[in-house]
């Protein structure tokens, strides 16, 4: 942390800032300037308020160096983190994973003719959604365990790993049996005490950023749970909220490579929630994979206009399957492959 | 809603919306204009998602009519809802509620202190965190159940209602006995499960916007609490995220009014962590009277630069009975009083 | 400026840095700590792009510490500017002064019917639009200079100041006979080359802040007028564009007291573009006033539903004197008059 | 235009609301449903303001149906706009246009070195600042005519294109004679002014979005130029201001696509202003080709250590050769070459 005195400041409030400091526990470095005085301050832990050094009489700036979080960091493995899945997939490594199907399970004709289809256009994963964070509490809430059941057999039927989404605590043991990845949803990426949870679970974890997240909180959950042990975290970017209205979300695609400099871990894009609309879907995928994405979440469903939930922004099969060969043609220009 | 056809939709196009309308149970009237032919759909409940409609072919555009909540609705209660509290206290009525107390209970002589200071200065309610949502892993997470048994003693003893952060599923059941609100944290606003289940509790419940949740949202996020039972919700503004840096978040200060026209429910304001700032707490706070609050949320702590969290925030003590004084002075002015 | 140098720097990479900003003119303090070094630069003039120090090898993190506007600053004149105006209206003192009138100047009777119930009920200048910026090239644009010849007439017969947009160089001359203060719009509050001609004048100029302006680069902008020699610079806050869509814009209320603090000029609230609708605007002025704003800037039409633009945010007059009479009651709160 | 009548309005609050809508010029549809009714409205010009309508009394809500703009509107033109430039380049064909250059023309030296290097790489224009934009009165503002003289030299010399951007009215018939495109900078998007006169030039245009521009204000401001009759607008994404503060702006590649269903007009991508960090640029130019752009405008300078502006956003001759080969791989996956 670097603590700017203002002009201003007399030796008294200089020394009860350092005194304030060396009381937090932190080491303290004088450089009297001039015209002012600047205090670096090292060692008292990664978790402070700047707000209360600000507040001190006669400091002008504070400016924190170290980044709140360190499992999570770059740093922490700068050679990046590659999470090795049952079925012989790597997230992190130089395949781009492509996981797919629909926003919800809805019945076994609908998920095994969805989950077939994905898998011949070359996913690696199967997605949907057992239990379902909906805005309004009248929308259709997910079949739950029966879900979870026809997920597995889906996906050991057509060779493909299972996704689906965490939605609270009491969630996660009945999820394990069923799926390869629990998902954290974009709502929930600030709910504390289901991150701590997932940290003492030993399964990869899919982080979605929330709507508005910065990069730097996104790090932060990441770190929740990999406090508890969990050091298998993929992080996903599914659209942040602006003030544009044509799209649900805006999709940050930038977030892409920032996460690839501040972080070990893999990055996921989410082009289906990240523009809410299927003729956007496609276009972004591309961007996604060109940006550097480690992998895909894409919805896929065999009938998206019969779809009871997030049809709009579902691909057909065919579709699907036309993006696929898009995708394969772009991973070579950022040395990947699909 | 009310579907807009493209000028050039053929009259097959009109004929396979209108059906498709029809199957999920709309009463479809049409409307054939020289140019462009629009329909009007009503009557199929509240849940659906127009982006399905948007997709058909010949079809421009759809606009939902109804508002997608209906027990948070104005219309559900014109009069408007007062909350009746414990102590003879009601929330939405002519008097201006003030809420205060520390952003965590550390101890009892911080929280007793605290608690005195401001019954002596006029507040009504006492807050206090038991569980605390950290963005750091590592940063201070409450007392839990003691900080609740220390909130229900001091209550008592300065004849000040109790009011707490419920953060999840598991906490409601211990928290009943100790407090008087159960608050929802912006972090919260969508954890659809906690929602629910607070559904089913009598007690009422603060409900916090998301620091990116719109108003509809907020609205519908109370409609989930309202549709298990429970009417008792009061809702709170305490900032949205913005472009804006040099404050946390910035305090929609409009929101207040909006809500009164939309909603029945009591609308309250949270300057403390609508800034972020010690010194923009006092003005935002005589804004949010000005604007037609009814209630406040303010952060006091006996010794702010000594707080464990949000000391940054905080009021002193005798900020607090200067900022109570003058609220007093402008409350008339919309016909309240303090 | 401070630089952090990372953890792992050598001392070459140290050695190239400060070679690097004693170029640039800055002295240089260096700090050697356990784990890192920190440099503190000074005086090297205000205008730099710290992003170029960012990207030398073996820095970690760059921080400015001087703001980058110093006439627009507090301390430039601590005491507070005071702006005088032609009928003795002070903008910046003691007394809150209310602008009001037509969004554009339509016809005589129009004018002059809103000017007399505007002063009637205590406004002191009279507002009104000659050159329009509309979104749409389709839009009315204004009467010119028809109507600044209306409202001095106008302003002369009610004892009012007159105030009216600039967008453009070649209007300045054309206006400077007709208006006490030249407004700059949000559109234009980045269009550098008409604030560096406003600076030559020798009138007040009211800036508002762009929807996307941070209070930084409002004062950024207020500078390029008084590098100019004009430092009689009134600052407006008119809303800024957020992910909430209920209002066209979220009025931004903390920007008055954090405009107080950061600068010396006075500040100015518009509730009518703040929020865009005209029940939203009495709420939003009695929190202007409530949070120390030292002027209104409102809309007010003798016949609200026949305006050529903006009627559906603009008072009708005995809305207007309902206002006054309200905020005459909050303004002692604040140790202000009306 | 579609207005939706309370279910509570009367018969007379209904023949108002016709009665108003005649007078105003539109040709009047209605629906009597069960509960509500529906009116359609057509006929009456592009500009009006639908808040007016909302204000009337029984109307509950009010949508445009048609949008605001025509001339830029898909329809106009449904084939697509190509512009075809002076060297046999075409943007808006099916080659992507590259169009590169240093931030601000500095010197002779500066700029032909970097011109040479950009064709050598394969690209078709070249960009340089002679007006620059800058936030703080204090930074170089541009060499004017002399940087103009400069670009068109080194334009002729290696067969490129010359853009460069036009701040204000009088800068445009200086520009002429030297410039190829005329750029409008995103601080000018809604300078209407000089729009208007920009719609008098026969030269094309490319005009970016606002930092706060939604699409519709976007083609708005192309409808500005067009009503003018120059024809020749081409659209630029550059980067939108969010709540994430890593990056400077957030570029949001949707509007990519998105703009290729709304309008006919070629859309270009700027990945270094659109993220403000060199080491982004690659990603986010290989994202925008993925996406469907038709032509890039990327900051390169021959020593950007050493640029007077945006040298972090700058890149080497020898990073923009290789990105050049990553593009080429990529184009063919959405059709197109380089």
């Amino acid at each position: 942390m670097i603590i700017a005195m203002q002009e201003a400041a007399g030796e008294d409030q200089i020394q009860q800032a350092i005194e304030h400091l060396v009381k937090l526990g932190f080491e303290v470095h004088r450089s009297t300037g001039a015209r002012q005085t600047v205090l670096g301050a090292v060692g008292a832990g990664i978790d402070f308020d700047i707000r209360n050094i600000e507040l001190l009489p006669g400091v002008q700036e504070v400016h924190r160096i170290s980044s709140p979080y360190k499992l999570a960091g770059r740093g922490f493995r700068p050679e990046g983190t590659i999470v090795e899945l049952a079925n012989g997939t790597r997230i992190g490594g130089q395949e781009v994973v492509v996981m797919a199907g629909p926003c919800a399970v809805e019945s076994r004709d609908q998920l095994f003719t969805t989950a077939d289809a994905i898998a011949k256009a070359g996913a690696k994963a199967l997605r949907g959604g057992a239990f379902k964070p909906r805005s309004s509490p009248y929308s259709f809430q997910g079949h739950g365990e029966e879900a979870l059941k026809l997920l597995r057999e889906a996906g050991d039927r057509f060779k493909l790993l299972v996704i689906s989404e965490v939605m609270e605590i009491s969630q996660i043991q009945l999820m394990l049996p069923y799926v390869d990845i629990l998902q954290v949803g974009a709502r929930n990426m600030q709910n504390f005490n289901l991150l701590r949870e997932l940290g003492k679970v030993r399964k990869p974890v899919l982080l979605k950023r929330g709507i508005a997240g910065t990069l730097e909180e996104l790090l932060l959950s990441a770190e929740y749970i990999m406090a508890g042990g969990n050091y298998e975290v993929i992080l996903c970017e599914r659209g942040i909220r602006t003030f544009e209205t044509y799209t649900r979300n805006t999709m940050d695609i930038s977030a892409i490579p920032i996460i690839h400099k501040l972080s070990h871990l893999p990055m996921t894009a989410d082009p289906s929630h990240g523009t809410g609309r299927r003729d956007k879907v496609a276009p972004m995928a591309r961007a996604s994979v060109a940006a550097g994405a480690d992998a895909l979440l894409i919805e896929v469903h065999c009938d998206p206009d019969k779809a009871w939930s997030d049809g709009a922004q579902s691909l057909f099969p065919e579709q699907f399957a036309k993006l696929m060969d898009e995708l394969r043609m772009i991973a070579p220009a950022v040395g990947r492959k699909i």
